[in-house]
């Protein structure tokens, strides 16, 4: 069994180094405790920012921060690289990969995954969005897929290649739709001279009636001009049926031949096993109280995306937003400290900052409480807000040169395709090497 | 059967997007000629700060660059991604992943792979570092090795995850050495606390007698001077029998155990099928005349680290470094425009400008023909040196925040674990998501 040494301040063992994670290490500093994290990554995602590591016009790297390095000044952190299989909270424990590990608290924030809704071909043959792995394979397919499209001579060969299917029309559908389009209309015909910008379609698909369902009306109206002004062709009102590969169906009957489909229309908690079948929200969330703890458990906490905390205020708990896990992180790690010490603990209330979602090079709209705007200053307000939203000076002055580069001359980016991606495994291109031996 | 519109112009088929064939695609900008460039990645790797991303400080893509954005100005140019396997000379075309394509004049600038010397076992487990994938797999081993080393309790268990065996001290494996030091003594313990420095060893091993053969005795002697300095053990007069994952052997019966051998140790040229044997000199390079042609071809040139100009003066062909690319390439360029205006053709001299090679944070050795120097003014011109000639102003940037970054604080980078590295194949995280369903 792994444990720290032996010492007399409670282990606090944080499961999720996301947004929520973060927070709850960060409010422990300098606090008597002693800080355990596990992640199956040894890097925390700006998952905000993942579109355009898609698109290659940011790099991959520089929407990660080293764990590690992030803590590295704080005394009472460790990490491990580790995915937690079990809670048994009978003992304090979990089973992870790399052994049991016991707590005196645990933090659950493992955050969400994909929801394909059990839709099995969907599940494999459509790519979803919520990793750097995950990407950089769909960054991968779309410049894969373009480099087939130009070798093929007959046009019905080629468009099914030039077709881009994104299903979810939230902030990540509705970014990622500007950003293609804006690739197409801009850089494509430079990049590519076989290929003209009007044989590329781009199709973002929801079953509401209309985009960017969380916010407001204006804003989605805002959004849906701007996309129908950039040439995203809007399906609302529709619902997949399946994907095959090649012909993407929906109930209503209509199908497009396409050889993407973007999938970013639900998400659903990660959740170890050990966790009773009647405290799982819909969602595959866990239930807490409103200090954030699981019903029933009084030393285990739930945050952010995994965590459904259901009061009169919040019947469905909250959004799966970043500012949630945020604050919920900076909660739960100010509670902890107050149990261990016998005082009172405050409960958790969300502090609403409103909604931002961007569209193509200089649109976005925000609704900031009764604040709604759209169109440049939203923008500006939008980068402004994620840009210091990135951990790191470095990251955030990489990220800054990138998009300087970008707003100048729409070229910047990396649109490389460093390993081949097929689906099922990432070949590695070290196996195209020896082929040439 | 591919090929681009009936043109009266010559079609030019550049096979390789390295230092060499950029620079034949450069000279025929404007000329009376189409040119079709293939590449198996469609980037240009800037080879030389490979090294800097096995450390993780610096991103992969900052020392990539897009060929088809690179080149998307040039209205003659046109670029497919495809690995070339034969040479049909008497037909003129070659047979490719794309299909059969048809030349009027053929550059083969397909670069060398590592050489693991027909040692089956040593190219099975040790690392090679040519190119950015390999690079990064380079990384996820050395960063899973330390957290691997981070589990166990028994020192000796410990101590093979904290070696690392660097053979070949040449340019590349002196710089990598360096890296790993400085990581070693200036980072390691503050990412990993349960680490301590004087675990780690890095070996730097050569059959020659002193590192950098290449270049002059000053330049090997200073070099080795800071290598120890930093920490670095030389193994030099020493043969590597073998390797096998654990324990690598020495011909003098030394042997180490080590979860990390990367192997520098030597190259040879990438020859398609078609090209007869007797062309094909030592280090399985592509014989050719003093114009780059391969003997007895008329219309096929060879250059850079896949060429043998065999001359009085160049009885063992010239260096495989990027400057000997660089020309050839422009002299290629220059004188396929010759050859078709039916002008003389200029022979190839190379100009040799010199070596550098760095050593550790600011520290580099210099031979600029006479003029032999060593230290901080060495590095301020290594850094130069590189930086210039970088592709693309925002790469240059980018890697100038970068060490910056790096050279203020030692603690830049992004050592970052993407993907799981498993000899043999690299296994996408995205399936170590699907566990936690």
């Amino acid at each position: 069994m792994e444990s720290t040494d032996k010492s007399k301040f409670p282990l606090i063992v944080i499961v999720g180094g996301g947004f929520g994670g973060l927070q709850v290490a960060k409010q422990l500093e300098d606090k008597p405790v002693e800080v355990l994290m596990l992640d199956k990554h040894n890097y925390h995602t700006f998952q905000p920012l993942l579109y355009q590591v898609a698109l290659g016009s940011l790099e991959s790297e520089s929407i990660a921060f080293s764990l590690r390095k992030n803590f590295g000044g704080q005394k009472n952190f460790r990490f491990r690289i580790a995915e937690v299989s079990k809670v048994n909270h009978e003992k304090n424990t979990i089973d992870t990969t790399i052994g049991e590990i016991a707590y005196d608290y645990l933090v659950i924030a493992t955050g969400s995954t994909t929801n394909f809704f059990g839709n099995k071909d969907v599940e494999h043959y459509a790519m979803p969005m919520k990793s750097i792995p995950e990407a950089l394979n769909l960054r991968y397919l779309i410049f894969q897929n373009l480099e087939e499209a130009v070798l093929k001579k007959v046009k019905e060969e080629r468009e099914p290649y030039l077709t881009f299917v994104l299903v979810g029309a939230g902030p990540t559908g509705v970014e990622l739709a500007g950003a293609i389009a804006e690739f197409r209309n801009f850089v494509l015909e430079k990049d590519y001279p076989e290929l003209k910008k009007d044989d590329v379609k781009i199709y973002l698909v929801d079953f509401l009636p209309r985009v960017l369902g969380p916010m407001s009306e204006q804003a989605s109206k805002a959004s849906q001009d701007y996309l129908h002004k950039l040439g995203v062709e809007l399906l609302l009102n529709a619902k997949v049926q399946g994907y095959d590969g090649h012909t993407i169906t929906f109930e209503d009957g209509k199908s497009i031949k396409t050889k993407s489909v973007i999938w970013s229309a639900g998400v659903m908690g990660v959740i170890p096993h050990g966790i009773s079948k009647d405290l799982v929200e819909r969602g595959n969330r866990i239930r807490t109280d409103n200090i954030c703890r699981v019903i029933g458990f009084d030393n285990v906490f739930a945050i952010g995306d995994v965590a459904a905390m259901i009061t009169d205020d919040t019947p469905k708990g909250h959004p799966g937003v970043a500012q949630v896990a945020i604050q919920m992180g900076q909660n739960v790690g100010k509670n902890i400290v107050h149990l261990i010490k016998g005082e009172a603990t405050v409960p958790f209330v969300y502090n609403d900052k409103g909604s931002l979602a961007t569209i193509g090079r200089n649109k976005a709209v925000a609704d900031l409480g009764k604040i709604k705007f759209q169109g440049f200053f939203a923008w500006l307000i939008w980068i402004f807000v994620h840009l210091f939203s990135l951990v790191g000076t470095r990251n955030r002055v990489i990220v800054f040169i990138n998009w300087i580069g970008n707003y100048i001359n729409y070229n910047g980016g990396s649109r490389l395709i460093i390993r081949r991606f097929t689906r099922g495994t990432v070949k590695n291109t070290t196996e195209e090497v020896t082929k040439y031996k």
